[in-house]
């Protein structure tokens, strides 16, 4: 395995969207799958699922392709989700609520085992999932208990710093981050951001700058040929 | 304005974020910010500030900072987002439903519309949110009837691509989905992914390689001075 310091971002992304289509090919009987089949169906190209893979070795034979079982396991392994993780959710409104019993986070081995909030009316309640929701003063203990290792956030943003503070003090040093503001946080953590409306920010922009000249492009292009067409 | 097609993903996604801390900011009674406190409170370093914001033109007056309303006016022109924007929510589950409700949609200027599924049980009831969940086959002309700019998909992954295929019909060309899987639409039409188990296996990867090696070098360190101390 090389440094994984020198791994983009984009890179480790990609892996994991492999990994999720190498076992949708699996379930659907697929042994081979070729880089351009797989790159198709993960929306990239098949030069970039080459690259991405040769940051950490040999995988597939040339004009062959992936062993589907084969590379899902190195894949599990490069990204460390060869075993479960323990989630421990902070925030039981309405989302951090969809997200305890969203499926696909047990379905990818992220099993949340602790959930907490602050308001008394919640506190002490049994969550439809089974989890009973703890106070969040109880976070320290909880977490030693329960072997929390990724604290995720889904409080108001004003609520948000507060709770990274008392998950760092309680050794939780990794963070999903769905609440809509940045929390600042010392190297030893690491943070992934889930903004929705930063992404629709994004999905606007794009919009009202790309799109709509694509589809200009596109009604000029077909003036153009229908004007030689006269 | 530049040529968009220039401007990186990621200076899209910070000029969304100093968008939301300047906002911060005005609130908390700031006229002017230097880039160095706006790059602090949005955790970039300020050179990246400056860099962003200079693709878009000249901001700011050097020594003294920005305006803190006038570059907020000028990021929500920048992004599109001096308007508001009309959502419609596919797949009323858990997850749908909390989305809805989420005031931060709103709070941005993304409202949503509409809302479809497909369960018979929920077709026709109302929406804690007062919003009416309509037959999914009246996609088409809901969305004309209450123009639908953006469609979000939140169904599992199996519905995902027959819900992309029925918005691309009823003409609605930027999607932001939620369900965990790639969903194929023709140039014209812009998707943004927002899956939270593939940001989950990109945090678990670098706290499983990177964090860990921050610790241990820490620790090494420590030891290091601790020896020199004797």
């Amino acid at each position: 395995m090389p440094k994984s310091g020198k791994i983009p971002k984009a890179t480790i992304t990609r892996l994991s969207i492999y990994d999720r289509q190498l076992e949708l090919l699996e379930f659907d009987g697929y042994r081979v799958v070729s880089s351009e089949k797989l790159a198709w169906l993960c929306q990239v190209n098949s030069a970039q699922v080459r690259k991405d893979l040769g940051y950490f070795g040999e995988f597939g034979i040339r004009g062959v392709g992936y062993d589907v079982i084969d590379l899902q396991a190195q894949i599990k392994e490069i990204l460390a989700i060869n075993r479960n993780w323990n989630l421990g959710m902070v925030g039981i409104g309405k989302l951090g609520s969809a997200l305890i019993q969203h499926h696909n986070f047990s379905a990818r081995g992220f099993k949340c085992v602790a959930a907490f909030d602050n308001a008394p009316d919640k506190i002490g309640k049994r969550h439809p999932s089974g989890l009973m929701i703890r106070n969040i003063d109880e976070l320290r203990e909880a977490v030693r208990e329960l072997d929390v290792e990724i604290g995720v956030i889904t409080t108001p943003a004003s609520a948000a710093q507060r709770v990274a503070d008392l998950l760092l003090e309680a050794h939780v040093n990794a963070i999903l981050n769905f609440s809509p503001t940045r929390i600042r946080v010392p190297e030893c953590c690491l943070v992934e951001h889930i903004d929705f409306t930063v992404m629709l920010d994004v999905l606007v922009y794009k919009f009202h700058h790309e799109a709509r000249g694509m589809l200009a492009d596109r009604a000029m292009s077909r003036i153009a040929i229908e004007e030689q067409a006269h």
